[in-house]
């Protein structure tokens, strides 16, 4: 744990409801079988029951960090915050422009915020192992540590694509002492059956997600964990804008806009939810982008629609916006972004107008990641990139004001030097909307 | 630049220079050909001028960091210090153990330091180019961001065996706009003559310093950049230990050991001197412990002797715990401890017993990192984790004792998860003393 000079109490002590709060923006998700407005003993098999409350929970709009949770937190939070100078005066912007970076965590993300509170409250319920699907690796490098502070047991059903092709990831988590297995696998019914009918297939982060489903459900001893997506997810992130708000208070800045790239949304979620808040009580004005691929348009060419979030269908039925459960998502380069629904909750407010999305290239968004990286010496993520490219965009169209923008730098590029070595090379070809989806 | 809640003066304001201090721990190198005791215009051709006072300085006990470095310092300092709680508990000692995290900067270690430094002054010497060595690739990393900063060309030349393995280096290095060599090369004399002499050879750092001090000698533009050993590159490493020297005072920790690896030995002097100042005073009895790789045993089995920084003898001679200038290091995943010599000013205080040099092997020091990992979440780079292996040593030496255990974790190990794959599979090969230096 980090060791505080001065004041114990800086780190925010709750995290924030948005479903309670705002009681609108919650819209309940269905059974996948009977399609009746999901229950809590609908999922309890799978997830730890304060998880289970959690998720459906419409009362509490501040939910209490248990202490235990606090002392893990301060292994790297607070997160600091950064005033990107030198990107300023790259663009000749009048902004400023300010970056909240969760790549300090271990694991190099945001996804921790939420594993280390899954892993705990699974432990609390009686499971003594947890199981998750990870595409690129952020997440099941998660779950692993999490696991490993908890001494739990962990199984990660990693994407066959990227189980061969990245493999420091894999060892990531092999080193934290999980097991990782090739997804499609033969441990599950789901995995065996789609490998008999396509022996060539390379998997897909749906999946995983059904393997990992699958094998929670089988195992009485396992509890699911997910990355993304589900209202329990986003309400652990919230503590990176709880944190951001006491940051920017004490430097006197409000913010004009907050950016945050989106996957299934659990980071923008987590940086946007305590500010969403104010701007739904009519307290403040500020735009919130949330910036995905051109690739998998989810926001800007997606349905807003009830959809399944896994392709094997058993995960229940989410209103959300969506390119199909079936939807298979173009090779790029920021893996966490190929997904194809989007958190209920974030949906909701895109619905509402509250939040925009804005879609951008692979090459726009790798020549914004390096301009950044130029700049100010941490190499991003391509996931995180999609908010660096449309901070920047917000900045130069806005250069004569004086505008503060924020955004969050979900995670460091370490593990994904591969991207950058073909646009150091001029080898990388530009990402474009799978033509299924031009309507 | 990080924004400060508080207090805008938390970083320490200057470098403290061990030399000026204690005139009997400064002895002077000397001049390659002439053997004369080496002068500031020896080194001024390759080194900015600011560079090589402070190589030379016994006048300055403190010496003064500029405004424009500490607003770079202030990108990730003061680097966090943490409590090894985990670690403490699975080790069920009594011992606090403490480490002091520069895997927070940019590049992932403490090298950017002082290559932020160098490059300052070798902006405002006139020079436009850096140029400068690497193994693993570590240093070339930090000079390849620090150019970056000031808008400066940078040309690195990189261990052949390190090119061609260490891809995700390289592409770092090129992703802040540097052009990386491989070493070997054509474009120098002592490069090109070692190729013409033996076609398969893989490199060494020795020869990728030599050729990067012919590169600098032959171009009135370039500067030198070398991340280890010279007394400048400790100097400017000294911020780590006056920061710990504040962080501890403020928690009320007085060290009994303070540990670090050395290779060079600017994370040893850089987290050390502060605190081997009141040693030398008679104020403290902290135990300091220099952690090598028993395959490169500089301090237990080297000789206090004048000898070369690099293969081909460009550079002066210096008083240094040495393996002879033509030692070959066997390979052992710790890139950055196969350096043949030791800093002149380390290599003082271990000859008059003030520093304790501990070898250890590669699997200890693999199975060190390991338990840190699951305990404490951050991976670490494995120079770092023979710090780590040394503070375990300890703890469990003096498990009833309270003992206040300092280590530098000097950089993660996102870049060398190979050796992790090896260690975990258990294919690693222990490391072993080379037989010609078993005496």
């Amino acid at each position: 744990m980090r060791e505080k000079q001065k004041n114990k109490n800086d780190l925010p002590k709750h995290w924030y409801n948005v479903a309670a709060d705002f009681k609108n923006i919650y819209v309940p998700s269905l059974n996948p079988i009977t399609k009746n407005n999901l229950i809590i003993s609908d999922i309890t098999n799978i997830f730890p029951d304060t998880l289970a409350k959690q998720e459906f929970d419409t009362d509490n709009v501040m939910i209490n960090i248990p202490d235990e949770l606090l002392e893990l937190y301060r292994i790297w939070r607070p997160t600091p915050l950064f005033r990107a100078k030198n990107l300023e005066n790259y663009l000749k912007t009048k902004c400023k422009i300010f970056y909240k970076y969760e790549g300090v965590s271990p694991i190099g993300s945001h996804k921790a915020n939420s594993a280390i509170a899954q892993a705990y409250y699974a432990k609390k319920s009686g499971f003594n192992h947890l199981v998750g699907e990870t595409g690129a690796g952020q997440w099941g490098s998660a779950i692993s540590m999490a696991a490993s502070f908890n001494n739990m047991m962990c199984s990660i059903f990693m994407v066959k694509n990227s189980y061969e092709s990245k493999a420091a990831r894999r060892i990531l988590m092999q080193t934290f002492g999980s097991t990782v297995i090739s997804s499609p696998s033969d441990i599950t019914k789901c995995g065996s059956d789609i490998k008999k009918q396509n022996e060539g297939f390379h998997g897909s982060l749906g999946l995983a997600i059904a393997e990992a489903v699958e094998y929670a459900s089988n195992h009485p001893n396992v509890a699911y964990s997910l990355g993304s997506a589900l209202n329990f997810v986003c309400l652990h992130q919230t503590i990176i804008g709880n944190e951001l708000m006491n940051q920017l208070k004490a430097i006197n800045i409000t913010p004009n806009y907050i950016i945050c790239c989106v996957g299934g949304g659990s980071s923008f979620a987590g940086i946007s939810f305590p500010f969403l808040r104010e701007k739904l009580e009519g307290k403040n004005n500020i735009n919130f982008i949330a910036a995905e691929s051109n690739a998998v348009p989810t926001i800007t060419r997606g349905k807003y629609t009830y959809d399944h979030g896994d392709s094997a269908k058993l995960t229940p039925l989410m209103k959300m916006y969506t390119l199909g459960h079936d939807f298979a998502a173009p090779a790029i380069h920021a893996g966490g972004l190929r997904y194809h629904g989007l958190s209920p909750l974030i949906s909701k407010m895109c619905a509402e107008g509250y939040v925009e999305g804005r879609a951008y290239s692979q090459l726009d968004v790798y020549n914004a990641a390096t301009i950044f990286t130029k700049c100010e010496g941490f190499l991003p993520a391509p996931e995180a990139a999609h908010g660096i490219k449309s901070a920047i965009d917000v900045a130069v169209e806005h250069q004569n004001e004086q505008f503060n923008i924020i955004f969050c730098l979900t995670g460091h590029g370490f593990f994904d030097l591969g991207g950058y070595e073909a646009y150091n090379l001029e080898k990388m070809e530009d990402s474009v909307t799978p033509s299924e989806i031009i309507v």
